[in-house]
């Protein structure tokens, strides 16, 4: 099968995943019915597959995708601009620091002043347990009121690009990343994916990424292991997600303190650090208090905590306990290395420079889930949008 | 009649309003002819028309658009941008700090570096009285020298994003609104409209604004009313063009020290604060000299003459003395609101409340505004151009 | 003959230069044979008389073309933006200090993380001798590796926008601006260039200009004469290149410790101010292992040293000296002009003032020759790609 058969077998299943992303945002996986999960992740497979074989999926003459970055990122950033660019928009950044958005009035007004001509904006607010998909969520409230008084031309979308609860461009990437690995979404069953803590000598990495996995990747029949050490516990809604979605579809949810248990007989890995939920917390309210003292010592504390768990590390030996020793090993991406990026890390590096240019893989999906996310939530019918990018005469580029 | 029927009766309207703006810059309203200023209102509103009926307004396959802004921005930089990416155009923005743009040479260098293939470059410069449309104009000058000569294959054009004198983008945003909401440029004769200073808890804003609206609307038969407390006067020739303006077009224009004079009648209000021109003035020569004690003087006199002003708010009371209690709030945004995002500042909450998405329809004819004058200054034959967009198919949604 | 039919007869000249740059990086010219440098210098001939023609020399329907910069710069920014847009990339500026690239590991990831989608990445780093071609050559060899491993559905091309040994994109330009001066590249032979050494009131200027520039005008028939005061020598490999190519093209190639000797009957001068090659590397060294207090002294050392050549400057004196006193004038810009930019400089006013806007002409061939470096790495078969921009009726405007 050619890529543009395989993409023509994708329309068909994707007749079967109707979704109501038209004209809303996309906000948290675990909040959507599966056939909204199961639509982005067809739209992003043919996306890239019409891109591998050389077809153009513009689909805007013109217009704007905005992005917003509250926290430092280049993978993100860089794949939110790639999805613009290939669907047709041009990208600005909103840099907060010379436009003064904040919350309540500035944010209704800058979400309509930003969005006359906007397709598309693109959020990541990481930092704060409770504020980022508040954040996320007013934005398009207040874009929802605009456009249904007349204001916006057009209900631009706004596509979570991580907030404090979910990163679902990043797990819905990994995710198609493992359905390729298996050759397949229906060889997911009773697959047993691992994630677990790992040490990091930084501190303070939210915990969106083992939320968005777990209430991910139990809808597709999975055996999900979470294992981490005693104190960091992630947040409730997720955790419940997941025991009931792995209920549902003949999986098991289970928790562990130890990491070897996890790794048994696993087919896929996904080791990454995270803050214990009660220490973002406890941070939220004192930098919001200006308590600077206290912030510090908590950070001293929280760092101290880390140290006394150095031993979760994705070794060599606990590699060898997972299905036959091989085991997909995953990250979003830097992995803190050990003796690489820092002197004891989240993985070993000789395991890591064995998947090394499969995180690159894992990674290379991004672009094309956060552009299925933009043409769901802009386009009514998505069928007849890549039926037409399937059957047009128009490429990357233009002459040869 | 649709939106496209309406387009084609503005293209018979725009043929009567022929100017000279093809390869030219443009600067201030009040000093290009009448025929000049209809023009622009015409082809914004054409624009704005044919982007909700769906239609693409892209006239460049490639070309770019540069900003260069010396002061904050939202509204107007990303105004500007989406004018330049719905014609078609690819944006930069000139980071002055990593570019080192300053005056004489290097403002000639710079200005032909910068255009090769920049079919407009639009400009904020608005803090130093004297010295933003000097810049602006410099550009301007040396972008032609370096066209004559050759060096430039096209005559990149210089767009006011707001000088010291006049903030045109706003003031024909503002104007369209107006006449949207009159239903029609031919009923503005015999309206009153109060352009007010208002109190606001910050100072040094520019006089742009003011300036600029008295100096626009005193065109079409309106009774401008201009309404300050003493001392906070705006420069001698907007307040002359207003005169004259007002003089042959049979309106009328009056300057008052009495907020609630300015209101009487009134269909049209715009309370706004601004810094008095004089203040303005030394503040420039104490910056360019850098004698920053008596600047911080100058500030802290400046806001304790502000505090005296207090009153000058738009209260409920103020707004019942407009024509049936029913006046047109106007304003640029962001507003000063009281008890929102100030304790006291230039507009009541509830006043401010009733018109709040009404500030931001005004705020969505920008972008158009800033797209005609680009139109305007880079083609010959507007009429033509529009013709072709009208009836050539191409959508902003090349698929559906 | 016209424009296009010029251009007819570059595509013909371009079928005798056949170049290994398809799916390649461009890197330092000196390491290439003379085919691929005429090939660069057809193609950007091409594109800019197909540009002054109104046509639209756009070739990606989509795609991205990525810059880092890590020193500040306007032209070769714009440059490359505009090169970009008109073959029809969507640009992104990489921001380091919010993507934290570095060595080893970091830069293989991050070269593959912004390369999913992207055409090109044009890079400048020629700050610390020794580092920025290592530094240029590790992410087109990280984008080789993930390229062959599949991760990569393009071989992204990496563009030199200036390195520690060469700078490419500025000494192509100079070069195509000598041409159109004299005619023809076939007019070269025989011409005296005289690249010298100019006094400036800064220090730590790069080397890469120079050595470019006898790296590749030496390739050309011409005398080259290259001239500085004792202690500012070039690099090695520029100087054995230039010395090579001279005896193969039946040119010369001459140091000389005395401008108005280098000045004498030249045909073309370039007075350029640059470090020390020594006190570039000692530069490197402290600042590499944080000895700052000898850096500053090594600085106070190195202004000391230039103070007493203050007479090495571009005078009305000199160029009497020249060919018919009549030599063209080159210059990178910005240059240091005596009495504008500064009080002593590398050139004296009325010298600058006679060919300031041939400097600018100079300038406006870099976009075109950064452009010819996309094109040719990017396309197989040039010949035919700009067969087909001259042929396919599409213009820069599409409206009229």
């Amino acid at each position: 099968m050619t890529e543009l058969d395989k993409v023509k077998s994708i329309i068909n299943q994707l007749e079967a995943n109707p979704t109501d992303l038209y004209n809303n945002s996309f906000f948290i996986t675990w909040r959507y019915p599966k056939e909204t999960v199961n639509a982005v992740l067809l739209v992003a497979e043919a996306l890239q597959r019409l891109n591998r074989a050389g077809k153009s999926v513009k689909v805007f003459d013109t217009g704007l995708g905005l992005s917003i970055f509250r926290d430092n990122s280049t993978r993100t950033r860089y794949s939110f601009k790639s999805a613009c660019n290939m669907l047709g928009l041009g990208t600005e950044e909103l840099n907060e620091s010379t436009s003064q958005i904040a919350h309540g009035e500035t944010v209704r007004e800058t979400a309509a002043m930003i969005s006359f001509l906007t397709e598309v904006i693109g959020i990541r607010d990481d930092m704060f347990i409770g504020e980022g998909h508040r954040y996320q969520k007013e934005v398009s409230d207040s874009i929802q009121e605009s456009y249904e008084a007349g204001v916006l031309p057009q209900r631009t979308s706004v596509v979570n690009l991580q907030c404090d609860l979910d990163h679902p461009t990043q797990c819905l990437a990994d995710l198609s990343h493992i359905i390729e690995h298996f050759g397949g979404v229906e060889n997911l069953r009773g697959k047993k994916v691992a994630m677990t803590w790992a040490y990091s000598p930084s501190y303070g990495k939210p915990l969106s990424v083992p939320q968005g996995v777990i209430g991910l990747m139990s809808r597709f029949g999975m055996d999900v292991s979470l294992a981490y050490p005693e104190g960091y516990d992630l947040l409730g809604e997720p955790v419940e997600a997941a025991k009931k979605f792995s209920a549902e579809t003949g999986g098991t949810f289970t928790v562990t303190h130890d990491m070897a248990e996890a790794f048994k007989d696993a087919d896929v890995v996904y080791p990454k650090s995270w803050a214990p939920f009660t220490v973002m917390e406890e941070r939220t309210k004192l930098l919001r208090s200006g308590r600077m003292a206290e912030f510090k010592e908590l950070e001293q504390n929280a760092l101290k905590q880390n140290a006394t768990h150095m031993d979760w590390e994705c070794t060599e030996e606990l590699m060898k306990l997972t299905r036959g020793g091989k085991a997909l090993y995953c990250h979003c991406l830097p992995a803190d290395i050990s003796d690489v990026s820092c002197e004891h890390g989240e993985c070993a590096a000789s395991v890591f420079e064995r998947y090394r240019l499969a995180t690159y893989a894992e990674a290379a999906h991004k672009p094309f889930v956060i552009a299925a996310m933009i043409l769901l939530t802009r386009f009514q019918n998505p069928c007849s949008v890549l039926t037409q990018l399937l059957e047009r005469d128009r490429e990357r580029r233009i002459v040869r």
